[in-house]
């Protein structure tokens, strides 16, 4: 392209730059590496056999609707599959109210498209998941962080915040969220949703983890909530997943929004990709009408409790006071601290190019934040590897530690 | 939402409004009515089979990869099956030149996304694919519009709005386009790519319906004869689906683009959807791989070309010299224009409001205009449509006409 100037991009690029750790994924197709580093569930979990079943069922009861082009809003029968599920967890969601979208990432996509105009202030959790931030900036929102502790955001500087930026929108992932996997509390949960009244401001809850608790379930949705605090309902979003408890690849994901804001979405998920996969759609909804889920989320929460865990286990036995985090009660994720403790090393970056050397790979920490990175944080996933290689795992990490 | 103000919406959404075709799309729900309206093809033609075949392929040979996560650029070997899809249809591209998107409306949406800043300039064809307006308005394009013939879009006057405009590209459908079907002639593309190298100026083909034809084949597309045209390539997008020619339902297409701007458009696709349904593009490798397609297109080509003939003759024998259009050679659609002749209506909104009364729908010419409605225009799909019912609905439009 060198001698031409026909591709000129637009402006918003240049809010985003290529991620640190897409750099840092070329490198795990090293022989032998045991890597902690995905955000992914394990394949080897995939019902199989149930998605198989679901997609001849659509195909043989509803060729035309699964291969034809669909309504924008989501294939009917798969929506009101959806607001049932979503019942099953005590949110009461009308299938009109709910829009799928092509996986929980499109959610962000769209809620982006529909309300942030170039300046305007987002309030994030820091850290938070990286392609939120990315996402937003795109459309150039200017993010602000609010700071999180074991039981997720601080509700009281949160606020400050809120009253200090007046955001467009606050986003959330209150439940294991990533890659901090902690669990907001009940009590902030409804001081959340009573802030949002008191100041008027969406707040965005996304919720891709919240089946995959491992012993007591996680107190309820804030939607769930919603019906406690008068007025929250209309100015809270709920954005859910099929993705971590079913399968990434039918990117089935979903919306619950109040009805203008739906409205706006929707025309926006139009010019955006029509509609989402009515194959993919169809053989979800059918998935979920043969009544499979709740075995397999029974599945895999004992598979991802087991090696969160032995990872746990690992971590206090190996790396003892080197590092600090709190035991992750669900999702896929520890998220730990380096404490310098002992003159140890306290940067997560430079742990994650030494561990790669020592056959071991995670994601440091300082991406997640979308300002004022806190260099010493790390992320491990446990959701892809089996017991013994996350012990063999750590090991090499604490050995990657000393050095 | 009367009390709140918590939903602010993004100043982009000023840009577009929602259509009057989805309103008129509400009525088609009439009993009896007879529709020419749609843009989709004939659910009846899917190769069900075919595609139940591939997807329990996809499955049982590798699971994993079709439910998991995948890369956004697109799934390896449905990226080879494309480029040798491509390859037989005089187009040479390597897989790692082209990008899966979400349906080829998402490719739209990924050039508007890297694209287009808010007051850019795009010229159109008029004309032109709505969802293609409502699409590049949202990222804030100012649209120009290029006339077309009956041999596609008038290139010493999109030669002139060039210079004129030096727009950041220009958007055509060269063949069978959506709405006018039109075709553009062999020495019309040569002279479309040689501008792009005299204006240094980024041309994007969409093309959904090339495969659609009912004779001899058309014109190679401006990709496959980018090769003749030294320096076009570079300053060549290519946007293609299954929609029309498989199923829609599985919302596959691709974008072929300079390596630069693929780049680009992959980083803004892995915040839009992350990557598109593995499951879907499994099933669509499987499907290729097995060589169905050749026949599927053979049967869908002689179907639709039976239709056209039905509809062109009986809209010559039921409305002659009231309505003026040029056969279509291929696609899903005639174009046509209301005369005026003998002091018949030339609205072609107006008769789609009596066609509904009358029982039969189509859509207006209007909408396609980003700028200069010719009012006198209107859009008929014979796709969908069985011949004696095309012979009984053009019948109720002449009546329509009729008053």
């Amino acid at each position: 392209m060198s001698d031409s100037s026909a591709v000129r991009f637009a402006d918003r690029l240049n809010n985003v730059e290529t991620s640190a750790i897409r750099e840092l994924f070329k490198l795990l197709g090293k022989p032998g590496i045991i890597s902690f580093a995905g955000g992914f569930p394990d394949a080897a979990m995939f019902d199989v056999d149930g998605i198989r079943q679901a997609s001849l069922a659509a195909l043989e009861q509803e060729p035309g609707a699964a291969l034809q082009y669909g309504a924008t809003e989501g294939y009917q029968p798969l929506r009101e599959q959806l607001a049932e599920f979503m019942g099953s967890k005590g949110a009461q969601v009308l299938p009109e109210q709910l829009l799928v979208t092509t996986g929980s990432q499109q959610a962000l996509d769209l809620l982006g498209k529909t309300l942030i105009s170039p300046g305007d202030k987002v309030i994030v959790e820091g850290p938070t998941f990286l392609a939120t931030i990315q996402c937003f900036r795109l459309y150039g929102a200017q993010l602000i962080t609010a700071p999180i502790d074991g039981h997720g955001v601080d509700v009281q500087r949160l606020e400050q915040l809120i009253v200090e930026h007046r955001p467009k929108f606050v986003y959330l992932i209150p439940t294991f969220g990533n890659p901090s996997g902690a669990m907001l509390s009940l009590e902030r949960r409804h001081q959340v949703l009573e802030m949002a009244v008191r100041h008027d401001t969406l707040i965005v809850e996304d919720d891709p983890y919240g089946d995959l608790y491992f012993g007591e379930a996680p107190p309820p949705s804030l939607l769930a909530l919603s019906d406690q605090v008068p007025g929250s309902r209309q100015r809270l979003v709920h954005c859910g997943s099929l993705s971590k408890v079913l399968s990434p690849g039918l990117r089935v994901g979903w919306m619950i929004a109040p009805p203008e804001l739906l409205a706006k979405a929707v025309m926006c998920k139009q010019f955006s990709d029509a509609h989402t996969s009515t194959f993919a759609q169809a053989t979800a909804a059918q998935y979920l009408k043969a009544g499979r889920m709740p075995g397999t989320l029974q599945r895999v929460r004992q598979v991802y409790a087991q090696r969160a865990q032995a990872m746990v286990e690992a971590l206090r036995s190996e790396l003892g006071e080197a590092v600090s985090f709190v035991a992750p009660q669900g999702g896929l994720f520890v998220w730990a601290r380096l404490t310098g403790a002992g003159g140890r090393l306290a940067d997560g970056n430079e742990l994650a190019r030494r561990a790669i050397e020592h056959g071991v790979a995670f994601v440091p920490g300082a991406p997640f934040f979308a300002r004022d990175p806190d260099v010493s944080t790390f992320r491990l996933s446990f959701a892809t590897v089996g017991e013994d290689r996350i012990r063999e795992g750590v090991g090499r990490l604490a050995k990657a530690l000393q050095g």
